[in-house]
């Protein structure tokens, strides 16, 4: 998937980027493909050859390989980071974090918990019912010995309106080229 | 890994959680011990028994895990989430988005690019060089044409300083319970 987000679309480009097996390479991007990740287009009729674009849906994984990235930056790079993203204007290294889009406060486990979405099972709905109460509760009871916690939501709360009304589909919907 | 990030620690409640055999629970739990995702320890002498919490590790890969269902809800799910994150106070939705800690911009595509790190290879360093070069030229010779782009850039630094200055470490340094 990575060459693919930096942008490559050929079977050359890939496999330099790779620098595995090209049997090992048709097979890998034959998964992508069959899994929804990339599409693949005829570029060239004599000879055959053939382009992998990445899909809506593989532009979309982005931000779990980069997720993965920062995890892996943290816990497995006591060196320094190998890999990271970096401003395409000013080179700045980014530091990744999740954050509510319409809010704009990180994902933290304080602040938000999973919890049974509107398709959920029926199994799955009292499941979390079971586990959101345990999760309610334990906020309810931290409350008093928690001051730092009501300064941190209070100052979080100064940039809930920046991110919002931003159009959710132009995060992802250009590509790597512009 | 989800019933720990649930706040669960015993071995019932991951297998109440999960519905599955004890010899395979047992199994993955070890996988994720070895694997640093969660630590061991003892809660009861007689009868013996062990719980389950997770490690600095095993917390900060809650952004994967949070990155990946908004990926599988949106790509997966077209009869709405199973799953989500919500507030836990307000118990509103969170729609998850990578930003940059610092200047609080999305890690779109655009903006963001893969490069080389500190801790790169020869070989990783001369690869990210090309990439990068191909991708600067493309932002380059986009310029002209892109005005829309510059709006959403003067936009968005009137958040730079908001998520500027946050604790890095407090994100995920509290258990679920508080």
């Amino acid at each position: 998937m990575l060459p693919a987000l930096h942008g490559f679309t050929r079977f050359d480009e890939f496999q330099k980027s790779l620098n595995i097996a090209p049997n090992m390479l048709t097979r890998r991007l034959s998964a992508l493909v069959d899994a929804g990740l990339l599409r693949r287009g005829r570029y060239s009729e004599r000879p055959p050859r053939y382009e992998y674009i990445l899909t809506e849906m593989g532009r979309d994984f982005r931000p779990v390989i980069v997720a993965m990235f920062a995890w892996g930056n943290k816990h497995f790079a006591p060196e320094g980071a190998s890999v990271l993203l970096i401003d395409r204007k000013t080179r700045a290294k980014a530091d990744p974090v999740l954050v509510d889009r319409k809010s704009g406060r990180p994902l933290n486990e304080r602040d938000y918990v999973f919890a049974a979405g509107p398709a959920a099972s029926e199994r799955t709905r009292r499941r979390y019912a079971v586990i959101n109460q345990k999760q309610f509760a334990a906020q309810q009871s931290s409350k008093p010995v928690r001051g730092s916690l009501q300064g941190r939501k209070r100052r979080a709360s100064c940039y809930r309106s920046t991110i919002q009304g931003r159009n959710r589909r132009s995060d992802h919907g250009a590509a790597a080229s512009g």
